[in-house]
C-alpha cells in the first residue's frame, strides 16, 4: 500500500458525439496517456493513470488514479490538453468538466482528531488511514485545492505531534541580581494613585500626566541611546491592518482568535444608517445587530506594528548602497484580544509600542540585531538598572525544521527580554529583538538591485511592559530610582485631585 | 382638535374576580380618576380620562385617551397605583397589564417624509395629520418608548425644516494675503517624491520620513508655543471607544455612517476559530462570512478623540482649585469613513491629531479659549506664515435653539481656522477649537466640590490637514519657508531610494 492514493472520475463533455471514433484508436490514446504522459516526472512506477473509460455520446467518463507523485488533479490537467489535440483532429472540442468523485487516502494516526475539513464532504479514519472525499470542482482543482488541503494536513499533524511540548529556550545573558525596592503590584499601586483609570473597554487604561511623563523618558532614552547614535529615522506606519496586509505577512494564517477586527459600513447614505440612528434614539440601546448587518470586516486593529509598513516598499527595487535601512514608528496603538480576566498594565488589550525596523543584506541585519543588543543591555543595566535576563526562544516544531539543527536556525530567530515581577514572582518578557530572514521582503516582494537576498529585523519596545518591569522592581519611591533615569523622567506632574 | 392625541387601550389582570365589586362603586373610582388623578398638573380642561370600562371576571378593560399633558402612557402608571390600592380593599391584586392599542395623533406636514419608525406598526398621513399604532408592552411604556418617539420626530421636523439650507457662518478674522509658492496639489508631489506612499486601506497613507518629521515640527511647536508656556500636561486617552462612551459623548446618536466599527472575537478558543484557518490555509482566501459570524460589535475606532478620555473622570468630583485643567494626548490614530473617492492627505479615513482638552468653570474655558486662539494666530502668522481666516460655524437649527439668539450660543461654539489651497482654490477646514459648555461634564457626571457648573472646550490639531495647507501654500522649495519654521523643521532625512 503507497502511502498516498488519489482517486477521481469525471465526465469531460465535448462539442460532438464520440461514437463515430473507432474504440481502438481511443484506446491507443489511453495507453500512450498512462505509459507516457501520466508517468512524466514521477519515480519509476509511479504517477497517475487512467483505471477506466467509457464513451457515451458527446461524453468521455473516466476514472483516473495516482500515488502521491503526478496527483490526479494534475493528470488531469495533463490529460484534457492532450486530449483536445487528440479530439482536434476528429473537429472535435472539449466544452467542460464535470468532477463526480475526488478521494484521497494517506497514512493518518487515529489520535490526530480532525472535526471537519474545508472542502471535504466525507472523511473516514480507520486502521491507520485517512479516506477524505472533495467536493470540488474544475475551478477548485485548478486552484490546486488538493494540495493546500494535504499542507493543511501536514501541519494538524505537526501541531498534533508537539502538542504540550515546550518550547526550545537557552539562556543568553544574566544579569547581576539586583535590589528590589517594592513587593507589590505596581498597577493597583497606580490605580489607587489615581495615575491610571481602567478605560471603558477590556484591557484598557486610560494613562494620567504621571506614567505619561515616564513613557515618555523611555522614548527619550531610546532617541539618545539608540536612534541617535544608529542613524535611524522616525516614519508613521498604518495603524488599520487590511486583509492583503496579512495575508502577505502570514498573520491570516492564524490571528483569528487574538485579532481586534475592523469593519466599515456598507454605505456611507444616511438614510441606510436611518433605522440604527431611530432605534437609538427611542430605546436609548445600540442595536447591535442591526449594525452587524450593515458593516463588512476589512482587517483589524495593529497587531504586530510592522507588517503593514511594508506595503511602502512593496514591489520596489533598491539600490543596494542604500542599506542597511534603520526606522522606527511610534504613531499608534496596538491591540491583541488577550487571553481571560483581569490583568494589569502587563498584559494589555490595547498597548503602546515602539516599533523598530531594520533592512539589509543578511549579514547586515544580523550585525545590526547585535548592535541593537548592546545597546538595550546599556539602557537595562545602566540607565534603568533593572534585573533581567536574554533568552532564545522558539517552538520546538519550528527548530525542527531547521535543516542544520539549531545553530545555524539561530540567525533568524528571536530574543526574549525577561524580568522578574517582585510582587509575583512571575517572569515577564517585557520586550524582543527579532530577526525576521527573507520572510518580508519575499511576502512583500521587495528586491534588491545586485539580486542578493534581502532580510529585515523588528524590535518592539513596550511602554506599558518596560513600566511594568521598572516599577514593580524600583517602586514609587523616587529615592530608589537611578539616577540617570530620574533625570531623564524630571518631575513627575501633579494635574488631578479627586474628593 | 388639539394638537397631540393620545389613546390606549389595555386590559388589566388581577388576582380574583371583580365581579363581586358594584358597578356604583367602580363608576365612582372612575369618576374620581377623571376629575382629579388623571388631571393633576394638566392646564385647565386638558390632562387624560378613563373614555370606557368593562369587567370580566378577573380582567378590567379600560380604554385611556389623553393630550399632551398626562400622556396615555402616565396616566395609566397613575391609574394603576391607585387601582392597586382601591383594589387591595377587597383584598384583590394587580397580575398584569396587557396593552392592546397605542395610538398617538399630531400636527405633521405632508411634506415630511417618514419611512419607517421604531416600535411603530402602522402609519397614516393625512390632511395635516400623522397618526402612528404602536407596537409597545408594558415594558417599553416604562421605558417611556413613546415619549422618546415624540422627541424623535421632532428631531426629523427640524432636520427636513432646515434641509439645504447651509450653516451660520461668520468671519471672526482675516490673516494678510500672502504669497503662494506652489500650484500643485501637495498630495501628488509627495507621492512622485517618495514621501508618501497609498497603503493597503481606503484613505490611508505610510509616511516616510520626510514628511513625518514636518508632522513632528507642528508637534514640536504646540510644545514650544502652547503646552509649555500655558502648563499643558500630556495623557495617553483610549483609542478603542466603546458604545458606553458614545452613549454619554452623545455620538451614539449619529455617528453610524462615519464610523469604523471594531469587533471582537465571540471566542477566544482557537477550536472556535479552526475552521475559518483551515479554509484560509487550503483556499488563500479570507472567509469574510466566516469572520462575521463569530465577532460582535463593541464600539469604534477613535473619532474625536476627547470622549473616551472622560472616563478618567466619570462619577468624580473635584476641588475647584485645581482648574483650569489642561491636557492634551497624540497617541494614536483617528479614523473616518469619509465620503467618495480618492483623495489626498486633505481628507483621510486615517489621520493623526494632537488633541488638547481644557476644563474649569465656564469664564476659565471661554477664557482659555481666546489664549489658544491668540497662540494659534501667532504660529501660523509668524511661525508658518500662512494665509488663513477664522470663523465661527454653526448650523442654523443649532442656531435657532438658542433662546437669547446668536450672541449668546457663541459662548459655547466652535471656531474653524480655514485656508486657501492654492492648487484648487478651495478652502480647507485645518484647524479648530470648540468651547463645550457642560457637555462632557454632564454626560460623565464630573462634578465640582463647589457645586458650580463645570465647562470644558477642546482643539483638534491635524497634522496631515496642516502640512496639506502648508505645503499647498509654500510649497517644496524650502528656501520659500519661513526661517523660523525651517529652524525647527531641521534638515529633511532622505532614507530611501527605488530604482
Amino acid at each position: 500500500m503507497t502511502e498516498m492514493e488519489f482517486q477521481l472520475s469525471a465526465i469531460i463533455k465535448c462539442s460532438g458525439s464520440l461514437t463515430g471514433i473507432s474504440s481502438a484508436e481511443i484506446a491507443d490514446f489511453v495507453l500512450y496517456c498512462n505509459e507516457t504522459l501520466l508517468k512524466k516526472g514521477a519515480p519509476k512506477g509511479g504517477g497517475a493513470a487512467i483505471d477506466w473509460w467509457n464513451v457515451a455520446e458527446e461524453k468521455l467518463e473516466l476514472k483516473l488514479v495516482s500515488d502521491r507523485y503526478v496527483r490526479v488533479h494534475d493528470a488531469l490537467l495533463r490529460l484534457k490538453k492532450e486530449l483536445a489535440k487528440f479530439l482536434g483532429k476528429h473537429r472535435i472540442g472539449l466544452r467542460g468538466v464535470e468532477i463526480q468523485v475526488y478521494e484521497m487516502t494517506l497514512d493518518w494516526d487515529e489520535d490526530w482528531q480532525l472535526k471537519k475539513l474545508p472542502f471535504v464532504k466525507q472523511m473516514n479514519q480507520e486502521n491507520g488511514r485517512l479516506k477524505l472525499s472533495l467536493d470540488v470542482d474544475e475551478f477548485a482543482l485548478g486552484n490546486r485545492i488538493p494540495d493546500r488541503l494535504l499542507k493543511l494536513l501536514g501541519d494538524k499533524k505537526e501541531a498534533a505531534k508537539w502538542k504540550g511540548k515546550s518550547e526550545h529556550w537557552e539562556l543568553l545573558f544574566e544579569s547581576e541580581k539586583k535590589p528590589y525596592y517594592f513587593d507589590k503590584d505596581p498597577t493597583e499601586e497606580m490605580l489607587n494613585r489615581g495615575w491610571i483609570r481602567h478605560a471603558a473597554g477590556r484591557g484598557q487604561f486610560i494613562y494620567g500626566p504621571q506614567i505619561t511623563k515616564i513613557f515618555r523618558a523611555f522614548e527619550r532614552i531610546l532617541f539618545d541611546e539608540i536612534f541617535t547614535p544608529l542613524g535611524y529615522e522616525e516614519m508613521i506606519f498604518p495603524k488599520l491592518v487590511t486583509w492583503d496586509v496579512w495575508k502577505r505577512s502570514g498573520h491570516a494564517k492564524g490571528i483569528y482568535p487574538e485579532a481586534y477586527y475592523v469593519c466599515t459600513p456598507k454605505s456611507r447614505d444616511p438614510e441606510y444608517w436611518e433605522e440604527v440612528m431611530d432605534y437609538y434614539k427611542v430605546t436609548n440601546e445600540v442595536p447591535l445587530d442591526m449594525i452587524m448587518e450593515r458593516i463588512e470586516n476589512v482587517g483589524g486593529m495593529c497587531y504586530a506594528q510592522c507588517p503593514p509598513s511594508w506595503v511602502f516598499l512593496q514591489g520596489k527595487t533598491m539600490p543596494d548602497d542604500i542599506l542597511p535601512i534603520k526606522v522606527f514608528d511610534r504613531s499608534g496603538t496596538s491591540h491583541r484580544y488577550e487571553s481571560g480576566g483581569i490583568h494589569g498594565i502587563e498584559r494589555l488589550d490595547e498597548f503602546h509600542r515602539v516599533e523598530i525596523v531594520w533592512i539589509g543584506k543578511k549579514e547586515q541585519v544580523i550585525e545590526h540585531s547585535k548592535q541593537l543588543q548592546d545597546k538595550y543591555r546599556h539602557i537595562f543595566e545602566e540607565i534603568l538598572g533593572i534585573e533581567w535576563r536574554e533568552a532564545w526562544v522558539t517552538p520546538w516544531f519550528m527548530a525542527q525544521e531547521g535543516k542544520a539543527g539549531l545553530s545555524e536556525l539561530k540567525e533568524a530567530g528571536t530574543t526574549d527580554y525577561e524580568a522578574v515581577l517582585p510582587y509575583s514572582g512571575k517572569l515577564l518578557e517585557f520586550q524582543n529583538v527579532s530577526v525576521n530572514g527573507n520572510k518580508y521582503p519575499k511576502g512583500f516582494n521587495v528586491k534588491l538591485q545586485s539580486g542578493e537576498e534581502l532580510w529585515s529585523g523588528c524590535s518592539g519596545v513596550g511602554l506599558q511592559r518596560w513600566a511594568a518591569v521598572f516599577l514593580a522592581q524600583k517602586g514609587f519611591d523616587r529615592d530608589n530610582w537611578p539616577v540617570k533615569f530620574r533625570d531623564v523622567v524630571g518631575e513627575l506632574p501633579e494635574v488631578f485631585r479627586f474628593l
